[in-house]
């Protein structure tokens, strides 16, 4: 279960028509364009560019874990919070953290971990998370940041 | 990493131009309905009515948890082979697995563990795995498919 | 080139990240989906129930034809005006039109027409359209709407 | 109602689980995908890269204009056939048509026609079609295939 007390970031949606699947309910795959929703709108509310070139120029961000846990579902109509913030930062990969929830009832909906590794664009090999974002971070996120500087000793 | 050689069956189909994201790879969440072919086929295979009213006529069947590795991309136009099993059925809940890999070279796109649980459709109550439905899988999978008895102590 | 003026009904959302394709662009089936909003958030705001039950308990509403014309891409993170209206009832069937427009630059971005047909849910049958149905969309539309009495001559 | 016997390509596909809507049948814009899909398959077909650069490498090649005309329901697991075929070619401008059937049954789905328009890629202004585009179409459709030279009196 996540915390919802260690997000400050959190962002509002409501379910459209064509999300629900046959069952009247929010289909499980777009619990993750949600949340993908939610990392896009806290990476533009701290001006961290969608490329993630504040990071370094050479460093290519790729997704390489989901987890997602379905709690209740969500309706045609529902409005929601989408809550997100980066739990840990390690020497070459990251971690955002995503709620769902019913805005009107504060229902849980769904979490999500979602794990980021920094790559090198041409040999593919794991590159250093970059000290800009990580500054960006450590001042948004303040304590709530884990910062796994050991992680990889390299 | 899941194992392979424990899966019965496959299923293939092309990424299309339309799930591909402005990368030019399988968008992530589209990995989700992919697995998701993956069980609508196996359970088709098996002849287990996609509402699954083999199990019982009082239970719902829920997916509660999802778990993606993105070990590599898929291309438009890739042919995939989609691996699907149930690796394990507990007292009230059972686990999909799943396998993508491109169908050409072999190479593993993607792993999935769906976990799935049964409820009384009224009271939301966790409920018994169906008899039937546990024959069925047992004579399909055989050897591969974990019983874990005694997993909910009711 | 529908008349922006006649419309009453608008609706803003934004463009999601997952919805645009490979070119940066919204997916030209997504604007569809948009119009699509357009029509439930029209129907929800004349208090119209999304089943159309409102018309007639044994009329079933289909869509049969939809025309959309693509003036100039919509992006990434673009806020947009959807209008919508009813343009016309005729005996059996009737006409959405839409607009999407950028919400910002007021830009164009695309244009639909949406002719909707009420059938018998049994036989099939081209039905009348209810009167309450009309006299709801009269009431809010005035003289846009069209009422094309005479077109089937039954 | 376009004509099947003109139609010289077909690619067939099965409709998932995830593209029907809440009715259960084939939600109205993913026929529009489909559509799109016949497209790609018949330019791969044809050998023509799907950037289209086979015109000119100056050239863009844009989407104004769709018209469907939905026939009846297609379902979940139904087998289509997408037909093909470039109808017409114009002096800056060209229509694709598009028929889905149920391929077990034959029964007509939906119709397409989908208008493309090609621009010079800086100032965005019209320009005349390929001349190889035009070459491999007239060798691959033969009569059926119009061709509309004084459509645009420049």
């Amino acid at each position: 279960m996540l915390d919802r007390l260690k997000f400050k970031h959190v962002f509002q949606l409501r379910v459209r028509n064509y999300e629900v699947d046959w069952q009247g309910v929010l289909h499980n795959a777009n619990h993750l364009l949600y949340f993908e929703v939610g990392r896009f709108e806290y990476l533009k509310h701290l001006k961290i560019k969608l490329d993630f070139d504040t990071m370094r120029n050479d460093t290519k961000v790729v997704l390489v874990r989901n987890e997602i846990d379905y709690k209740s579902p969500a309706k045609f109509d529902d409005l929601l919070n989408i809550y997100t913030r980066i739990s840990y930062i390690q020497k070459t990969s990251f971690a955002f953290e995503g709620i769902i929830e019913n805005a009107t009832t504060t229902r849980l909906i769904s979490e999500n971990i979602a794990i980021h590794v920094c790559l090198h664009p041409h040999t593919n090999e794991p590159m250093p998370v970059g000290d800009e974002f990580k500054k960006i971070l450590q001042s948004f996120e303040g304590e709530t940041l884990e910062l796994r500087e050991r992680s990889n000793s390299s």
